[in-house]
């Protein structure tokens, strides 16, 4: 690399290119060496059915207390596979970069890339990387494609949720998109906010070895927070979830922070967190699961509502006073830009 | 729809994103009806080797004669796919969305996707809206993964031309970078040069059914041009290519638009055009192959030239006049962004 921040070259596909992927994008993502590259990645056969999925990051700032574009884009991919049920096997890294990206940035971003597959067990396999004119992308955007295998029988998918279901939480909700918030406004805050950034692979493993059909229902609460999401697996399911105020678990940081900003955390972005619909008789051996995966002094995993017998898709929070309040999704934007 | 303009809101997870989704988004694309959405598609077990690609496309303007980002998306990763030697079934499509985007060209961009598919015989089965801010992004860039199938044992790869090997191209080159240019740059030619956009999947197939092992390598010169995408061949495979200059299928208009702009068509790019080095005995048969699905009027395919066991990936043209000249990978950019 003869040039400390990315040039239109960079994307031509000229020795510009061939020098920016063969001495750092390609050795830091996945140790092939130039010989090795052709168009698509040819991977050994695969034994059940197959779960894919896709996203695309422009997270702002791209780098934040507790994570950064890299590893969101990893974890997130990761976590949208496991939420089917599936072990994660290989992912695509599709980058497009703004002109003028110092190749510090770029660095840094690609090996919390591969850092995050690494701790994933998966292999980035295959990449793309574009060049825009300055002011025509913003810094850096990722886009990840992951595949998945599904080794065993069990169906999961936001359809399978049935009355009686407990709805469990793996820890408390807000802290991703509050700490990028705080990250991109500067905010100065009595207790600082970490994101809660992390794969969810392993929980999602034990989950299903140790408790099978008995897991209906398994989602990760990201943009649109818990509300939304919960939301969304009533409409799916065509039933209500009523969720019980008192055993929403949320960090006296994130309720603070929330406070004074005038947002409601159900409504915060979360990037390590599930939701998961589970017979009430798996409830607690969910619950032990879960805390044996949550991280240390991060908070416990609860359980924080119930599956109701009623067509509709809607929610209901059973507030701390007794009350009953419906809960809708927001129409627009509480917080852009949180992944 | 209710705002004729992509808004902010519409990538925040909220009603405004399901109702971009639900309303145009999947439906276009996919068909699938708002309770059968999840975190991943999970698709049935696939019998063979797989194969895995990713590309984003920023091509700038969106539409373009013979074309538009819409349908190169889709026959960019299909084509990537084919090039492995792979079937190509299932694409994730991902959407990065500037504020204020006519939601008429995001629908036209839609339906292209969606048609390009239909006609490859893939299923857009996974994807992903996110939405920046005015100036963030230009308009609109697309990603796409796709995955592929193996079944049958043939190894295709860069690695594989060997000394004696014929290189065909299955029609004149430099029709799509000249077409986007012009489409850009707003240039009036006396003939309109018109994208090569299309899908080689088909052709792909025919050349390893009948023609089996005898076909080495597969490439599709597209950034870069037939030019970078020799030179790839020869260093991959570490011998020396001998391109023959007056078998390099042109057409006048494309070869009068370099002449006139000072580029060369050897380093221009192509999106329906394939690069193949094929055992000698097997030439004849491969270029007529390539001509049973050659568009008609687009010009024939042809042999351009030859490998030779010489190491440390030369690449050189056997000029019109009798002389020889070496070929060398562009440093930086001849025509950014024309995918």
């Amino acid at each position: 690399m003869t040039s400390d921040i990315i040039l239109l070259g960079h994307g031509s596909g000229g020795t510009l290119s061939h020098r920016l992927l063969d001495d750092l994008i390609v050795p830091v993502l996945s140790g092939l060496g130039p010989r090795e590259q052709n168009d698509a990645a040819v991977l050994p056969a695969v034994a059940g059915r197959l779960a894919f999925t896709t996203d695309s990051y422009v997270v702002d700032p791209l780098f934040f207390p507790g994570g950064d574009i890299g590893c969101l884009a990893i974890y997130g991919t990761v976590n949208d596979l496991a939420m089917a049920g599936a072990r994660p096997l290989h992912v695509s890294v599709g980058l497009i970069l703004e002109e003028g990206l110092p190749v510090a940035e770029l660095r840094r971003v690609l090996e919390s890339l591969r850092a995050a597959a690494d701790r994933c067990g998966v292999a980035i396999v295959t990449g793309d990387t574009k060049v825009v004119p300055r002011g025509k992308a913003d810094k850096l955007f990722v886009n990840t494609a992951g595949i998945g295998v599904l080794d065993h029988p069990v169906a999961i998918s936001g359809r399978g949720a049935r009355p009686g279901d407990r709805v469990l939480i793996n820890g408390p909700f807000g802290d991703h998109g509050m700490a990028v918030l705080a990250a991109r406004e500067g905010l100065e805050l009595t207790a600082p906010i970490v994101s809660d950034c992390a794969p969810l692979h392993a929980v999602v493993r034990d989950l299903l070895a140790e408790l099978g059909t008995a897991v209906h229902v398994l989602r990760d609460p990201t943009r649109g927070g818990v509300a939304t999401t919960v939301k969304e697996i009533a409409r799916q399911s065509d039933v209500a979830i009523v969720l019980d105020e008192a055993a929403l678990p949320v960090s006296p940081a994130v309720a603070g922070a929330c406070a004074i900003l005038g947002l409601d955390p159900l409504f915060v972005a979360n990037e390590g967190k599930l939701l998961a619909c589970v017979a009430p008789e798996a409830a607690e051996a969910a619950l032990a699961i879960m805390r044996r995966h949550a991280p240390a002094g991060g908070g416990g995993p609860a359980a924080i509502g119930e599956v109701v017998a009623e067509s509709g898709g809607r929610v209901r929070l059973r507030t701390a006073i007794g009350g009953m309040r419906a809960i809708e999704m927001l129409a627009g934007e509480q917080l852009p830009r949180i992944c």
